[in-house]
């Protein structure tokens, strides 16, 4: 009988490992072997066995200083440990690290964004994450502002991090001037930073998908924005019972204030202090907007339009004429054809709290609303000229990451996103480690994700490993296999294993 | 005879549309049509053709402001434009934007960078871009410490844009603690600043592609790190003739100290001294080495040791029972089974600048010379406890994305990447919007990408359009052909048209 006391003690107490082991360990009694403590050159030491029972066998010392015969030998590094304080292992306020975990939901969902912008003919762009703060100080007493991440280089320019993307888009437009042709149809996943209080879902970062249409002054631009919107939903499991859009247009408000004169210069203001309406109580937002110069009745009546649910109403309100009106029905009518109807609603109280949006703004929510905006947009047809160009017809949404993982969490509906391996590859023997590096270099010139055991490391770790990463295959390096030119692989799922050549590695 | 003078106009000016038209032009004297100045629902109109040959076609004003009986209206905005100075359309200095064909390119190497860093099993991992600025404080000496784009933020934390990875990833490792299993394999494509004077291939940030093998002490990592880097150049183009790498250990550094009994606490400091021997006259690098402690004889011997450039040599000079020796021997012989012999060469002069590593250094270099080092990293098995951590044996590498595209460029290995589109799909009526809107609905759900029409434009305009995002097939919604619940397609390459059902189309 080949068996040791030591696997014997494996077959008992290791269930998990048992499962992986068994085949091999049954075929152990029929096949051959020129040891009897070797299979497919695996040998079964105990000093292996041993090490991997030992909880240490995953956290081995570093190799340096004392070893090979050079104790006392300077040990490098340029402290000496003990000294030194922990640093802080979070990182800063409001920010986020990406694990392994993590960094797969972020990818999966970066994919989502960036797949649906393909499907919708955009192209990608990006900016730097760090801009002339001059970019973003606009004087509508906008939140934004005073939440920018800004200080001065070492130059002494004064520059921030993007709170939000449109600003460096409408600039890079700028730049580009006549050498692209209209309209644009531009996407970007970039990450954003407001230093706010922090709530559920949103930090100080976060990243954020725009789409934006520049160079399309009709409707049918939005109307495609928020087909791409819901596209993405549809993708990621989230529907119409899910999510809605409030939908309105600032020129509802800018046709009230036209019957009261307030001159236009005030538009954008006024529109940040309406936007206020759910965050702060009413009396508050009555008193911004009369110190902004209001008169009491305009307020009143612009209060009163707020409130209008549907374009019925509100085409009584302020007759059928405008272009309001007209706006909104060609969108809801487009809204069919895209084939989103049942995801969308007039609501007056759609504002949004950036200044610039000047027509069709709208809002993603979660109907149980429990939580923040998922997304949101608009027309901006007078963004450029704030920046000293001619003005282009423009929108454009933003739909950041927070808030949507939050809804996929409450919904049940993140997806299970492990990492998946073709091949772990192990060699049976410290000297067999460049074998080993072959075999993992065959197999990753064919497109096979490997990962190479890079330490002499006993079976029972290496299953282990194996399991948790999900690998498909398991290839052992063993002497007498090499010997005769062939590997020995594995079927993890099925325990099912075979000999193979080299080259004929695939 | 249908073609009208306008159309005539059109084959005889505009040959590029003309070999797009024609095969319209041609089936439309054979064939019917209700209306002589439509086929497939396209109607030659004397408006239609006017706008396309006009300049102003791509530019179109703004919808909002006095047009639809709305003159005199309140437009929106908030700053009058003509009051306002024009902005800085440049992104900061040292940064960049990053237009469509910027963009692909920098995707298309990330996704090289993605595609080894999966090949090799290593999962992606992030930090914030923004870090506490503690992190970065080394008292080294580094060039990296004076070169912080840090500042304080609105609660009085120092905080830093990250200059390079390595350290928000042992943060990280340290937060995780005994969670996750050693080895870890992490790779990272992350934006780094760094405030410096800017010369070709560096700017103030660039990404950086870090791969790092966290629990393992031999040096199996390193080989199997520089194996990852190889693969990279050759998925790319680059072959051993245009790069190689320079491979040394900071233990021969280690073991010169040590025969001059230099303290352990001053190697980083010495080391980062020496990294500068290229940069900085061999004068100045001897009168800093001495200034930080280290004798005139020890300074003679480290400069003798760093030239040399064979392992023979340097077995001669440092006898051959140290681990400077048997780590690079075991690296070279890997190097073979790796399959990447000859790429690397031994070089002492290679220290590198960052204080924290330890064992085997290496930087991939072009080998004309022209530019700044490609990529370069190192074993740092003590840097966990500059963290007040226990050390664990680990190794890395960055990679920038800027002197390797400089590369590319000067070897004329940069790829060829134009927006590649499906579809475009344009309605041949304003009317017709919405049926193009179900058309573009439909592909899109198939899969396809679709650049549809969102204006009402000219044909000339729209073939100009689709033959300059490479739009595979264009389809046309005219009147007539969705009455009978088709649409009619044009397979752009060749000229072949059909008509499809609405429910075909795929």
């Amino acid at each position: 009988m080949p068996a040791t006391p030591f696997s014997c003690l494996y077959l008992i107490h290791q269930p998990r490992f048992n499962s992986y082991f068994n085949p091999l360990f049954r075929s152990l009694t029929y096949q051959l072997s020129t040891s009897p403590l070797s299979f497919n050159g695996i040998k079964f030491t105990a000093a292996r066995v041993h090490s991997s029972l030992s909880p240490a066998a995953e956290t081995e010392s570093p190799s340096g200083g004392g070893g090979g015969g050079r104790s006392g030998g300077l040990s490098p590094g340029p402290v000496v440990a003990g000294e030194v304080q922990r640093i802080d292992v979070n990182p800063p306020k409001g920010t986020r690290d990406f694990p392994p975990e993590e960094m797969r939901l972020r990818n999966w969902l970066f994919n989502n964004f960036k797949e649906v912008s393909r499907l919708y003919g955009f192209e990608e762009v990006d900016f730097p994450v760090l801009e002339n703060e001059a970019l973003f100080t606009r004087k509508a007493g906008e939140e934004i502002k005073d939440q920018l991440y800004c200080f001065e280089d070492r130059g002494n320019r004064r520059v921030a991090l993007r709170p939000e993307l449109t600003p460096s888009l409408a600039r890079l437009v700028i730049q580009k001037g006549k050498s692209v042709p209209l309209p644009l149809k531009w996407f970007t996943v970039g990450q954003c930073w407001r230093y706010e209080r922090m709530t559920r879902g949103r930090r100080r970062e976060h990243y954020q998908w725009n789409m934006d249409i520049i160079g399309v002054p009709g409707v049918m631009a939005e109307a495609e924005l928020i087909s791409s919107i819901v596209t993405l939903f549809k993708r990621i499991g989230i529907k119409e019972s899910d999510v809605g859009f409030k939908i309105s247009s600032r020129k509802v408000l800018q046709e009230v204030l036209k019957c009261y004169s307030i001159p236009e210069s005030l538009f954008g203001k006024v529109c940040v202090i309406i936007d206020k309406i759910e965050k702060i109580p009413v009396d508050e937002v009555k008193k911004e907007l009369m110190a902004a110069g209001v008169s009491q009745e305009a307020v009143q009546q612009l209060l009163q339009v707020l409130s209008v649910k549907s374009l019925t109403e509100l085409e009584e309100k302020l007759g059928s004429g405008g272009e309001a009106i007209s706006d909104l029905k060609q969108l809801f009518s487009l809204a069919e054809k895209f084939g989103y109807s049942e995801w969308i609603q007039f609501d007056a109280s759609v504002v949004r709290g950036l200044a610039y949006y000047t027509g069709i703004v709208f809002e993603g929510f979660d109907r149980e609303g429990k939580l923040r905006a998922i997304c949101g947009g608009g027309r901006y047809d007078r963004l450029f000229s704030t920046f000293g160009a001619d003005d282009i017809p423009a929108c454009g949404f933003g739909f950041g990451d927070a808030v949507v993982v939050e809804l996929l969490r409450e919904k049940g509906l993140l997806p299970d996103l492990s990492l998946q391996l073709d091949y772990i590859v192990c060699a049976l023997d410290e000297d067999l480690q460049g074998p080993a590096a072959m075999v993992a270099r065959v197999l990753r010139e064919k497109g096979q994700s490997v990962d190479l055991v890079l330490e002499s490391k006993p079976l029972k770790w290496v299953f282990k490993r194996a399991a948790r990463n999900n690998a498909q295959r398991l290839v052992l390096v063993g002497s007498s296999e090499w010997q005769r030119g062939v590997v020995g692989v594995k079927i993890l799922a099925t325990g099912e294993q075979y000999e193979v050549k080299l080259d004929e590695l695939m």
